[in-house]
Parts: structure tokens; C-alpha cells; sequence
């Protein structure tokens, strides 16, 4: 089995951490906002903008254009758009080429699939992610118990609708990935352990 | 982590496969079958209709009572089936009380719930399952493709029912357990060795 891992994760359930670990754990590269970054160099965007686009969907309405030989069609927002996943797509597929590596979200289970990569999807319990949000929340925040919910199930449905508009596919549906891992409860250090197991 | 493993299963994705080399390689005790005969012998069923009520759920009306002392309430088939249920649920605390375990399908993660089992869900895409049913399937059995699809929907749908009915929860639902693992183009020996890790 070749060494590309991809995750998918519910907002809050650690699949960054899932990721991280099992890069270490690997000796393999790790990406997740890196890849943000890259793009934004090649499409001329905005590196925020960029970033705003890929947390909201590709339905957000927020034509701040920094481009300059940036083509513009009949709908420059959804053109932006398109192009930025194209991008990604490219760039997620030369990382994937370049070296054995872990890549967290950006659909790239999908864009990777004929590589068959390892398709991990992390979730977990809504008091769980809850409690890990208020963990790494920085101090700034403070988010009523309802808001947070409101918030991590926003950014999930965000996640589910770039993901579904861009693939075809279900986000979180099991038969898009190798394996589903509750991380309610579980000790993510342990876990990373065995899952490793799987691609040594 | 004590080492009870439960195993929900689509039908045909090697869920008993699992469950038995998992047993094998943690040294620990099987139960899937073995559960019924038992059951069928404490309320005084006859095995077969058993076998039945739970293949085909909690609505099958097949009213053959064999039972001599069983009492028969306003709805006897219903009756039935909460007895075997009850019996089935008294018998599966008390194999994982006696024992390390692998259990197979029984509800037994909703059962067990409190012991905080492993819970595996096992599953595939239809194309290895229907391959995996024809390898499995006795000679006897000339399904075409179109009706193969079709039991193993069948067999799935009833599954469902019966999960939902007697744990109120939804069957396959990811958030009811650990580890969601698809076999679809797996080598489940290797798997399997893996999974033990995160009991051993």
C-alpha cells in the first residue's frame, strides 16, 4: 500500500490532530493550510480570500478580486471559485506525487482516488467536539454552550456543501472512505498508533 | 480497554469474517449462531422460528409456538419476539460477562453499552458484497445479479428494522460506534491484525 492518507473530519473531532500524529508517526509530510497558501500564490487570490472560500462554499458571496491576469467569465464569483478548486485539485494531486504524505480535508479523497489512498473520516459525539473546541478555542471566544453547537454544526454543513458541490459525493458518507474513526472518548495517541499499522 | 468486541455487519461485506479472525487472533471466544441455539433452548422455541423472528425482524408473523409453559399475551407473536429479545439480551451480558468476546450482529453494542465494548460496524460497496455472496453462496443458488441485489438489500433492510425497533437507534448510524471499516478490496487477514492491536 503506497503511503497517501487523506482525512475527512467533522468540525471538532481532532481529524487535524488524527493527521498531524500520523504524519510523525509516518515519517511523512503532513498538508492542510499549507495547500491554502499554495494556491493562493498561483491563483493570484487573496490568500484570505482564498481561505474564506474554501471554510464557506463555493456559493460565497464575496467578490474581493486581487488578481490581476485572473480571467473574469459571465459569473465572476462561481468562475473564482472553480478556479481555486481547480487549482487545488492540481496542487493536492502534484503533493500526492511528489512524496507519501497525510492531507487533511479539501476533498482530497476524491481528487486522489485513483491513487487509492488511505480514506479516513474522523467524527465524534457533539459533546466531544464541543469540549475540544473549548479547549483550543482561543481565549476571545465565548460562545454560549448554543452558540457553539449553532457554530460546529454551521461549519460542518459549510464542509458537507463545498464537498458535495465539488465531488458529486455524500461528505461523511461511509462508503466514501476506507475507515470511520469516533474519536469520542478514544485517546488519539493510541489510535494513531494502530492506524499507522495500516499503511507501514 | 477490556476485550469485548461487537461486530455490526451489512450483509455480505465479511462482517463474520472479521469477527471470527479477530477472535482467532486475540485468543478470545466467538458468538454469533451459538447465541440463537441458546436462546431457543431458555424459551422453549423451537430454533428454527428463532432463527426466523430474528432474520426477518420483529413483525415476522409466523406464529409457530412450540413453547409449552411460555406465556401468550393479547399479542402472541409480538410476545415472542420481546421474549427473544429479552433472552437474547440477558444471554449476551452474561457471555461478556463470563468472557472476553467477539460478538456478531445481536445488538449487541447497544446490549453491551454500559461495558463500553469495541464497536465495529462492518461494510462494502454492493460489488464486493455480491461477490463475496457468490463465492460463500452453496451451489444451490442461482440468483441473477438483479435478485442477489436485491436479497442482500432485503436482508439489510430487515437487519435495520430489527436494530431500530429493540435499540431505538439507527442502524450503520456511525456515531453508534468505534470503528466503521470497509472491506470493499480489503485484505481483512491484515486487517484484522491491526484492529486486535486496539484491544490488545
Amino acid at each position: 500500500m503506497g503511503k497517501i492518507i487523506t482525512i475527512g473530519r467533522e468540525f471538532g473531532s481532532g481529524g487535524r490532530e488524527v493527521g498531524k500524529r500520523l504524519s510523525d508517526e509516518l515519517g511523512i509530510a503532513y498538508y492542510d493550510n499549507e495547500i491554502i497558501t499554495e494556491i493562493a500564490k498561483r491563483t493570484e487570490l487573496a490568500e484570505g480570500y482564498v481561505q474564506h472560500v474554501m471554510e464557506n462554499g463555493p456559493t460565497a458571496l464575496m467578490p474581493i478580486t486581487i488578481g490581476r491576469t485572473f480571467y473574469m467569465g459571465a459569473d465572476p464569483v462561481m468562475e473564482q471559485n472553480n478556479a481555486i478548486y481547480r487549482e487545488q485539485s492540481l496542487l493536492v494531486q502534484e503533493l500526492a506525487e511528489n512524496s507519501d504524505c497525510v492531507i487533511v480535508g479539501r476533498s482530497a479523497d476524491y481528487i486522489l482516488r485513483d491513487k487509492k489512498p488511505l480514506r479516513l473520516f474522523i467524527y465524534a459525539d457533539m459533546e466531544s467536539r464541543m469540549e475540544r473546541c473549548r479547549k483550543r478555542a482561543p481565549e476571545q471566544e465565548h460562545f454560549t454552550d448554543k452558540e457553539l453547537r449553532r457554530h460546529i454544526q454551521d461549519v460542518d454543513k459549510r464542509r458537507s456543501k463545498y464537498y458535495q458541490f465539488f465531488t458529486g459525493q455524500t461528505w461523511g458518507e461511509k462508503l466514501n472512505y476506507d475507515l470511520c474513526i469516533n474519536t469520542s472518548g478514544a485517546n488519539i495517541e493510541d489510535l494513531v498508533k494502530v492506524i499507522a499499522k495500516l499503511v507501514k
